[in-house]
């Protein structure tokens, strides 16, 4: 680690720069931690955009040529919130400049291009990489994975997770992630695969089967939009040209799965889901207890646990930030002052400069190869939707 | 017990009188009582819709006597559901003649009533007496008590009770409960009351002062109706004379107490809160736990226990008809499939039932000597808000 | 109607026995309804309990001999609720003494009986058919039901629906409801049923095919149980003999399915749901709106209206018998004075009532022919499960 | 304003001190402002501590030495989060050196200070003032001011306030916020002070009296601590001397009020509500709707609207922070994505930033004249505990 400072080059500069460029500024006011995170470089391909932004957030320098910024030597880790199918030759050219890599979810648009990328990252030794599943920071979600290690649920029946939006009305024009080429996929790698992670995080087990999946586009023409849409989730684009065009991505996928201790677990990603803005969230149910998570309540973890004498029994729900043993807690407010969604990017950097700085994560983080592992259920369940059949993950793995 | 049968004469065949003979009905079929519950007579005014009543609920005789009828040697059990302010002289008669009195809740119209209905209730030593503070007969409000019995919550810091409605907004003419002669008091008598025996009966513990009260009648005048109004919290009545007339009793009535463990306490009971229509609930605050109850969820009893784990600990929602050693659960429908309103009354018939047929009830029911002090409560209240000064209980007792 | 009175015959008098007992005493002293509902025949075959259960509920007469009782030409009403694969031949027998049928759900223990017992009842054209889905009849969601039919939720995008319990841990006995011969299926015809119909009733439409189902027995074998076991959920059976038997049907059934109007389905029916009793409910997503219940919250139905404005839009949870037009309302307990379980069954009788008097039922009861319906789904979902394909409703009725 | 910038000098680096840092940084990232927030001299006693809190937040200068900082002809805005009993002399000593002055709450530890400083602010025509009484930029509490501003809730009938906290059990050694010298006083001024400014700003209305109150101190001697405690909220200490020391504080203040349109108020501030950690809330019922916030729920308002159609009524569940018109919203996250505790410091940094750069805060912030009314209420309900009576605010200005 160059003089105990980590030197951060990030790619993009949209909703995902602006929540990256917060959390690296703000993680070590919050946090002890081994390493100073240095705001060295910002690179995005607007010119004019680029130096508001550098300067409104105190990137030292600004790039508009990710080849060269990456380059430098005194950038030690490289972190890449561009669109999904621009993430392999990125990430590719970091790892050969030996740098440290950050990566947004899903790690690739194409599972072919998530193996290249998986496959660079174990050649570079030295590379430490991470995938940007920030959901596992949420407090109340890390609490679950350490209740789950501890075998307070038992042996798993069932897992129920759902990631549910409701912005994609008849009316939203065709922004870009409308558009397969520029968004790889819509709901199923925006949202679907945020629980995949999720599920995988928390039960500690894999995906090895998806049984039967739907996606569809409910909407399958969308007005036009002239130029390119800026921020939001829709995109903030709210006028067409009159004209439309063709959506060639999911507005939702729902699958069926099994998982490797044996539960059945499904898997709901949409748009559509009238009413709910930002529901994402997680049922598990065990032999010995059970675990219910939904990000509109974030701040809670709710557990029913089977050991409780009967008469006492019944779903608790926990703040989960409410007492020191409490995952991220101790860096924050007092107890049950609630953090938000930008802390959960935060906490994440805080846990990248504690690998990197030698320590240990509050929880693990995803690498290339953990993300891989996502990317397979996503192939599997597409595979699955459109073939009409179960999908086993093990047969992504022969050819 | 006269053949293991308990014949009842009901007095009065309004709401109430319909919750009681729907629970003379049933309480038999659902719980195995020491002896039979008789419907034997039911006693009105009005002689055309008494026999419709009495056809319906299977009574065996009709009344409009209600002193013969008392008088009756086969009768083992009055019960009166008169408006407040008929209880003491119909209780009287019914103790003087042997029987076994229930009277619905406040036990009377005024303090004066009610001591002398106590002291006669004390004279008459083969009478048992019994009031219909039914609430304590929903599970959760059942389970509470024990909890609390069984020192799980300790020392109590807070009380805090509230019985919320709001069918009293301007529009509702001058319906008999907002007339002082028929009804006695507005929300004090009608809803007050209730969350004093709750509190009373959750705590074990006496109020010992109002420290401060406010009792308002927001709508000075509604408009007049034309002829007695029927059924319904508001009476049924929409259409009104167009001219108006006073309201004499209170909208709502709030008080400041003192518990007798020195805990403070609230008491809220309203008209018009808006957008709650029969929201009826109770939290305590102790040294080692809380519980919190409210009738809008009525199945559940939420329990705070300090002693566990702080990575654990949190709010638990407990059903609390869920496990056999459950209030009444045995008696009922499996595990989670709802009790309603009408089970409160079931339940206490039942227990009722018990007490006679020499068993134990489920959970103390309040005889005129324990419903005494709720009624001292509410004078207490009904001059602190008046007078404009705190009230202690004791003084209600020097004179 | 003879004299205007229905002579009931009830075949069964475990837990169902009790539940349609208590409703066809209490229907009509709550609504005014065109015909008097008399309970007359009671049938089962355990005589003493028999005589019994006849006394308690005021049965007026018992039998041990279905195919005599039901021949009595003065019943006009056959109420089936014996285990499912007697229905078929209770029901064939009753339509051909020219009687009207109630059948308990699901219809039959296979699509062959249902198919059978569904042209039986088209042929029978004197004779009116009921299939006791009761759940329809929980206030919120008759209310649902009108809600979707006015307009209020538009072309339909998702159905989530589920039917959770948690009873059947591996200590649980080998009671009857493991056993495919006593209980025709597992989870899939007692809860399934439920919200299939329940989806089909709130929606109006039609799944018109499974795209992948799975159904597992997590727990395979189970402790015998000696001696029948009797009531409750899991047969109250808790000491075994030591010896394990095979259990015969499913933990769960889970499925993925396409609607009619094209929307995606989710059914998830287990007794493997940790923490959830008894939660059974659904949620829909519409271009205008979306709604969701579960009977955990019994007396609500939620609903989100796109159509308000944005700054006030939100889940508003409706108190499904506040108002006087809210189904069932008028005939029970004032405002918010909470309905239970049992009432889903008054309401049904009430309804079967009105429909044999001539009037119409507060909404759609289902006959035979649309109890037929689910039954095809339950169906396709085992197809789906065991051969791993998805199934189209169509295939079922070529062959 | 010179040069477009706002040199701040903040005085206080604790848990306050902390919360503004963290605001000052953050506020012109996210929102467009009409001047920058220059994060210029902290100033703090502990010389140590000091310069390590300077540099992470990044303050540019460090003061021991209040008097001299402020003096600095450069800063345009001195911030106090001083111990209260502090406040008086450096916002007065800020004031006659003409700066603009912004002051944690509440406003003062005596009545007689408050007084004081607000006449002070009268004369500093020049200065603006400001009071942290931050939730109401929590965007649920913002909203809910601005429709009753708009006259979605019309006359209101009650209002139920309170702030339950419950850090503050027997075990707990004699912290600061104990003891009257440091703190002022107890749970009143600490929490009871939010939320009578909290229904002063959501109801438009002024408190006129209290009719009756209690202040308890619960556990009056409590383990003295040796040295001087950090951060939290119970400030950290676990381990005391053994000896013991008195409580010169409330540990409850619970008052009843009367506000200016009629409404009946409750209030109740504590550490002993067992179970709520930080439950700050406050509900309104009027005569065309309600609302009803509660901390514990960050991002919701619910609001009941008697205008809808009661078969739809009910409580509506808004997430503030959904649309664009939505306080604060646009500055943030997409919809749903929510905010946290922090996050009411940074919208009040903007806000004081847009009213010193001439422009309009989303909703008014407090000023000392302001401020001085909610200490009237602080004092009043005190005299009110203390002396056992009612206390009209009118009294405490005769003189």
């Amino acid at each position: 680690m160059a003089g105990q400072s980590i030197n951060v080059c990030l790619i993009g500069q949209k909703f995902m720069g602006r929540a990256h460029s917060n959390a690296y500024l703000k993680a070590g006011k919050f946090f002890d931690l081994p390493a100073e995170l240095v705001m060295d470089t910002i690179v995005a391909r607007n010119r004019a955009e680029l130096d508001v932004f550098a300067k409104r957030w105190g990137w030292k320098n600004a790039s508009i040529d990710w080849r060269e910024a990456i380059k430098n030597p005194l950038i030690n880790l490289v972190d890449v919130t561009t669109p999904n199918n621009k993430h392999r030759e990125i990430v590719i050219a970091a790892l050969e400049a030996g740098k440290h890599v950050a990566c947004e979810k899903p790690l690739a648009a194409t599972l072919e291009d998530a193996r290249i990328m998986r496959d660079a990252a174990k050649k570079a030794k030295k590379s430490k990489t991470f995938v940007w599943y920030s959901y596992r920071r949420v407090p109340a979600v890390a609490l679950a994975h350490r209740l789950v290690k501890e075998g307070r649920i038992g042996k798993i029946y069932h897992v129920r997770a759902y990631y549910l939006q409701d912005w994609a009305g008849p009316n939203v024009p065709l922004v870009w992630r409308f558009s397969k080429e520029q968004a790889g996929s819509g709901s199923h790698g925006d949202l679907g695969a945020h629980i995949i992670d999720m599920a995988r995080f928390i039960t500690g087990e894999e995906i090895t089967e998806v049984i039967g999946a739907a996606q569809d586009t409910f909407i399958k023409e969308r007005t036009l939009v002239t130029e390119e849409s800026k921020g939001g989730i829709s995109g903030g684009a709210t006028a067409g040209s009159g004209k439309k065009g063709k959506v060639s991505v999911d507005d939702h996928t729902t699958f069926l799965a099994r998982m490797s201790g044996g539960a059945i677990a499904t898997f709901e990603a949409t748009r559509f889901a009238t009413g709910y803005h930002n529901k994402n969230g997680l049922e598990i149910h065990g032999e010995k207890g059970a675990l219910r998570f939904n990000f509109e309540d974030m701040p809670y973890l709710d557990f029913f646990d089977r050991s409780v004498d009967s008469k006492l029994a019944g779903w608790t729900r926990i703040p989960a930030s409410r007492a020191p043993e409490h995952p991220y807690a101790s860096a924050w407010w007092p107890t049950a002052h609630h953090q938000g969604y930008e802390h959960t990017f935060i906490n994440m950097a805080a846990d990248i400069c504690r690998v990197l700085g030698g320590e240990q994560p509050e929880v693990p983080i995803p690498d290339f190869e953990d993300a891989y592992k996502t990317q397979e259920v996503l192939e599997a369940a597409t595979i699955s939707a459109t073939e009409r059949r179960g999908v086993k993950i093990s047969e992504l793995r022969r050819g």
